[in-house]
């Protein structure tokens, strides 16, 4: 069974409410206010509370840095992209995240996190060559990662085909890309796809891509860490998507659908 | 002596050529075209380069993730305050990173190396209860941490007291911040402050700012990792300043010196 560990991580799974929790554990051994109140936060959600041995946690997590709580959980259910593709709410355009094959937990944790934050509507991930949703991601995303809507696919390139066919924008990020990304125009539909650490975009994604983008560096380091890159892209993304929400005057000329134009200054 | 490991930051701190790299040793076992291509930047550049067993790469890295090479580095010479503030040749703004109290080495390498790529024009670091600049600080950096300008200080809320006396406005980040950074004006002489991970700021670095700015957080978890939340406040102000640079139409008013007041909306 599928575990999560940490004050945190467990408070944000109970405050969820996904159903996917099936029941925490407390450490015996140490019982101080912070895991009273989460225990009673459980219970009150209607989740079984147990007490076990210390050791018995540390087992179960894999590590001891449980703080004292371990949540089961139930098997994940994963969206499709159908599933993402419903229209949303409101006239928002979306922005979605695809990973090719990011292998890193933390990176992949500390992306579900950033895009918890961002608003993202939905996230992609292949169902092979990339970094499960193990205890590890779930804690450094913060729990994020219980929040976010992801849909596993099969065959990346073949779900970014199916997202082209649905008027939403294919855009790579790659070191070597023309367009900066803040002359991108992110107020339309979206997917911004992240490439694996060190080795970037695989060719057959990367030639899927309507752009590649590209964040400027400045020193000497030829690129960022992929978690950091994919925030400040989708955060830039935010900050337009808010700007042209807020002073609709001001925001660039809507999208023409059919039209496949993606550039535009802000 | 401080060491340095891996095939990327080693060529990164023979490249950035500061002096600080004595020798570097390279695996006796394993000697592919890529150690060989590295050994021989490193003599070119005048570095005298040795082959030792694998095992004491390891034990000297003190990880087996070394890719076979391992770089002796003489002590690192800090910077001043005073250094820092030189006035920059050319006339563009600075911007400034202050790091109050970051504890783990890898958000501290990824801030460096975010830093470095967003063109940080240096870095305030508190003498204790800092992570020290080790390692796998150069390693996360991806050998940043050997270009970017560091001021080591031993109490930064006078540093920061400095900065203002010399016209820098001190911008902290916080969950409970008031404008969005997105709406404050980077394109004046700036220092970030970011704080501890966890607890942010500490209280008087934080009476010190004169803006508490906010990252918006749009789903349920209520901030990002620190080194995110720093990478995207530094490429705004990037953003920010390269349209003012390009635009100067566009730009704000300037800051008048003398009145300090720091929104402007972009």
């Amino acid at each position: 069974m599928e575990v999560l560990y940490g004050l945190h991580p467990v408070e944000e799974a109970i405050r969820a409410g996904s159903g996917r929790l099936d029941r925490i554990s407390i450490a015996r051994e140490r019982r101080d206010a912070k895991l009273e109140r989460l225990a009673s936060l459980a219970r009150s959600a209607g989740i079984r509370v147990s007490a076990e041995p210390r050791d018995q946690l540390t087992r179960l997590a894999k590590t001891d840095a449980h703080q004292g709580v371990v949540a089961y959980l139930r098997e994940r259910a994963f969206l499709t992209i159908e599933d993402l593709l419903v229209p949303s709410p409101g006239n928002h355009s979306r922005f979605f995240l695809a990973l090719d094959g990011l292998e890193d937990p933390h990176n992949l944790g500390a992306l579900l996190r950033t895009a918890e934050g961002a608003g993202v509507d939905g996230i992609l991930l292949p169902e092979r060559r990339s970094a499960p949703i193990t205890a590890t991601v779930a804690k450094t995303s913060a729990g994020a990662s219980e929040h976010v809507r992801i849909a596993r696919v099969t065959n990346l390139v073949r779900a970014l085909e199916q997202m082209k066919k649905a008027n939403i924008w294919v855009v790579g990020l790659d070191e070597r890309g023309t367009p900066d990304y803040t002359d991108f125009n992110f107020s339309m539909d979206c997917v911004l796809v992240l490439g694996r650490e060190g080795a970037g975009l695989h060719d057959l994604v990367k030639k899927t891509c309507d752009h590649l983008l590209r964040i400027p560096m400045a020193g000497q380091v030829s690129s960022l860490n992929v978690s950091v890159a994919g925030a400040v892209v989708m955060y830039e993304a935010m900050r337009q998507r808010r700007a042209a929400s807020v002073q609709p005057k001001a925001a660039p000329p809507a999208a023409t659908p059919g039209k496949r134009k993606g550039l535009g200054s802000l």
